[in-house]
């Protein structure tokens, strides 16, 4: 089944971009996914093609107009879910992105400029407000790009089976645990030794300690709800470690 | 002063992709940056150019060589922040993108597979650990990409004077007011009156206010933070409306 990707944008030529190379472009080339990027600027029924204007109540910049994005929208309707990209919306985060991987596909909606009329949300309560970071971008467009590589990445067969995410980062509520490679004394600098062990249990539990340790000092806002939540019996099974 | 971007990378022709087009791109072409994408593939020294092996300990994936890595950032050493994207990293924040794109520039070292060998950042302190989002990327290379953005659009000259980012979404630790532009009327649906009122008082008010109350219902985690400092005097005079 393919993955079927609509962006609405106002620069469709940024698509697929980085998205057409490497692990995702090799899986657009074999069908895995889809990716049409459709301009926002051909639902504009004026002569000049105006997709924005100036916002009421004054201030700077230009809003995009409803009737456009209404009409984009329109031309996309179906049953896959609908982002928007804006600073305003709800962050995204890895649960939802699993959540869109295991569907049909994504439309996204790129704003430009100050961002969109907000009666589209109103008109359209199905669409999703999505922010990407808490920083402001030019566009929705670079925030697409990494919200559809972050899916494609799931699809069945895009990784291959040795590294098909089981154990990732913000699965468990943790950043994962750091990691080491050979050579194993660099400069001075050597592996933990107890990763040289062979000890399969000892190596779970000082990664999975690492992994809390590191989550406690560096992300407390997810550590604050990790370890709410390993109080409750239901999520204390959740890893086999 | 052009802003210099170095990516260290294995895809240095994902960029400047969605960056040489737009806003982004018309400075590209100006000078206001330069973008110059670094194969990590060329430091090296084998003959397979191997950039990466298995994990100490065991597990999926592949991490990426903290001698080769080590090599790549010495290439590009000098007085420009580096970050690493990686999502043990710090999120990043608005207030640290208007930090960088006000210097000379950055370099983004960007991971692929299970990320780098944990020494290259007891080696270089001075690197950056950067998170986007809490979500799951193929690559840092997307992540850098938005980050760039974020960067370029606050660069001089690029914005224009008419939207140079005086308020904007994040920088007073709220998200935006929602915005309305013409049609008054949109298959019924009407422009807040206030808006329309002309009373630049009152319309700052109400922007204010629903800025306040959006931030409070959609983005408790800001909400906590921005009610807290509201109570301190030195950052109760941010706001000049």
């Amino acid at each position: 089944m393919t993955f079927a990707a609509t962006i609405l944008t106002l620069y469709p030529e940024m698509f697929p971009g980085p998205l057409g190379v490497s692990l995702a472009g090799r899986a657009l080339e074999r069908g895995d996914w889809s990716c049409e990027a459709v301009q926002i600027r051909d639902f504009a029924t004026d002569r000049h093609r105006t997709v924005d204007d100036t916002p009421a109540g004054g201030g700077a910049g230009m809003v995009l107009k409803p009737d456009v994005l209404g009409r984009a929208l329109e031309s996309v309707s179906d049953e896959r879910p609908i982002l928007a990209m804006t600073p305003r919306g709800k962050p995204i985060a890895q649960e939802r992105i699993r959540a869109i991987a295991a569907g049909p596909g994504v439309t996204i909606l790129c704003g430009r400029f100050e961002g969109f009329d907000e009666r589209l949300f109103d008109a359209y309560p199905q669409v999703e407000e999505v922010s990407l970071a808490d920083i402001v971008l030019s566009g929705g467009e670079t925030a697409a790009i990494a919200i559809l590589d972050a899916c494609i990445r799931l699809l069945p067969g895009v990784m291959g089976a040795a590294c098909s995410g089981v154990e990732e980062s913000f699965e468990d509520g943790l950043i994962e645990y750091p990691q080491y490679t050979r050579p194993q004394d660099w400069e001075g600098r050597t592996i933990p030794e107890v990763l040289r062990s062979g000890d399969h249990a000892k190596i779970a539990a000082w990664r999975k300690a690492r992994a809390e340790e590191d989550t406690r000092l560096r992300r407390p806002d997810l550590w604050e709800r990790y370890s709410g939540a390993r109080d409750q019996p239901a999520s204390g099974a959740r890893r086999n470690d």
